[in-house]
């Protein structure tokens, strides 16, 4: 592998002349730069990013901690972090901690080992005590952390004041709403107080369903939500926590001959590309998981310079009519 | 930041001692192993992943390049190297080249100056002149490459053979295919085959259309499904080269009034998460998608110590039947 040093030699320059080219730094002809460039093709010579991040004790790469890939979700959200980290030239070291306590602590010791600048969480069951004493920012996305330097939110009470609004407004009146994970604290647990709040100042009847973590792991609700149709045969409205979900309570309806959207409503959260590719498509609340992810990364570079940034930043969601409300456009693309 | 220079002194023994303890070489007594590690704990020392790639010239990452993220294909693939990386102690350097060719060649280079161990490249625009000179292997799944060091694929000729037999035996007289991209040459070309030479062997009519790249990006086959169906009325069958389009497909049916799967037969490709929540669910043609990746890491691992490792490897698909061919036994989850 060709050295600086070969490239200098090659070229009959210096050590310090080929550096200077390469950062950029001081006055240097156009020929003398053209030459260390044709040298640098000819050996093939690469700038050695792990020796330029080890004198400088940080890379250019930032961690990023997720409980799921295939979760269309977090699919999304991976997909848009890659592209902003890209866009102010960083790279991301991917982990998938399927919300297993000692894989993400794992994780964070090979965060702490390859010196990245920062890492990005988006899984949830860590101990506080594993964030401690920790040399990079902790930006979370959707999850509370007493020792995040930074939270990245979107309005989860507005997105339930909304479906519940929706569905009242296209004449439900006994409203379920299926939950996402029990047990933890997440700032998705605003989805059901916004919710709440507005069955009960419309005085329509409600009830709640909590699926729990064995059915987040496996993503699969089928069971459960078969058992609440049937412990509650007059819901005529859904408001389910994630588009995944209501993706199944459809499949469940046309099982059960309930028809979607006459006889049910049915409103998801997310907007992920399943949203648009059931059939009906599927009315949701919207993240905007692009800006989101852009603040993410804008904020972990930030921080990884010293910066100070906001400790909470909220995302608005806003309401997007497929045909499970009895919309009957054009399923809208993403 | 702690050194091992810090936990030699602070521990009173040698730089060498220490050394030898974390690297658990040689002679060292329980009591020296039990204090080293106590010291490290109490300074917070973390062995520096980038100096030892630095010193072997090689870190312990992978990259891997995908065209998509959010295509569910992809994230499976995505989620599945992850895993199978992290059982061989491997890290994953993610990149999307929204099959840029420009982006390919900047990740390439990234992936060079980062020290990758290998590059498992699931995109496939790039100039065989980028993998030239590479001084790490090259594995490829469902792609061509020339220069690649392994290619794992699907059996996708016999892919298209069991679509077509199972439309046939469900009925279907006039059959249509939907391919994926256009103009790259790639392995998934080999289920237009076998699903041609089924319906020439069976006399059954069949038709074909090639949406092309500009659909395969923004992954939304609305207006093309629209007017095939136009074009083709008397299609009974359609032979889709993913569930993403599949899952289309169905939304255009129910929007056309065609009852799926009574008047029309559809199967997908892939066996994503989609194809068991789109309603009906999908019957599709799976690959094993668990199997590729363990085998692309585990070739990857192996390219890049030297040992020899087969050019080709070809994974056996299977027939997943679900509503959309009339089957109605519940939707299979992944």
């Amino acid at each position: 592998m060709a050295t600086l040093k070969d490239v200098a030699r090659e070229s009959g320059l210096t050590v310090g002349t080929v550096s200077r080219v390469l950062n950029n730094r001081g006055y240097i002809s156009d020929e003398t730069r053209e030459k260390v460039y044709a040298v640098m093709r000819e050996l093939n010579y690469q700038p050695n990013e792990m020796a330029r991040s080890l004198s400088k004790q940080k890379s250019n790469t930032i961690g990023v901690i997720v409980p799921h890939i295939v979760h269309p979700y977090f699919a999304k959200l991976i997909s848009n972090l890659e592209q902003a980290a890209y866009e102010l030239k960083y790279k991301i070291l991917l982990f998938n901690s399927k919300g297993k306590e000692e894989k993400e602590g794992e994780y964070i010791e090979m965060c702490k080992s390859n010196r990245v600048a920062a890492v990005i969480l988006c899984s949830g069951s860590f101990h506080t005590e594993q964030f401690r004493k920790l040399d990079f920012p902790l930006i979370t996305i959707e999850r509370f952390l007493d020792e995040g330097v930074a939270g990245i939110e979107c309005d989860n009470y507005r997105g339930g004041v909304l479906a519940a609004e929706h569905l009242i407004s296209r004449g439900c009146r006994h409203i379920l709403h299926i939950g996402g994970v029990s047990g933890l604290p997440m700032p998705a647990d605003k989805r059901k107080q916004g919710f709440e709040d507005v069955c009960r100042k419309n005085g329509v009847e409600y009830k709640e369903v909590e699926p729990g973590q064995a059915y987040y792991d496996d993503m699969h609700y089928y069971p459960v939500i078969c058992q609440t149709l049937e412990q509650y045969p007059q819901t005529d409205g859904i408001f389910a926590s994630s588009d995944l979900i209501a993706a199944q309570v459809i499949q469940v309806c046309a099982r059960k001959g309930i028809r979607v959207p006459e006889q049910m409503k049915v409103v998801g959260f997310d907007d992920v590309n399943v949203a648009a590719l059931t059939t009906p498509g599927i009315t949701t609340i919207r993240q905007p998981v692009k800006e989101m992810a852009e603040a993410a990364v804008t904020l972990a570079v930030k921080a990884a310079k010293g910066d100070m940034v906001p400790a909470t930043s909220m995302f608005p969601v806003t309401l997007v009519e497929r045909g499970s409300t009895g919309n009957g456009k054009p399923e809208a693309s993403r």
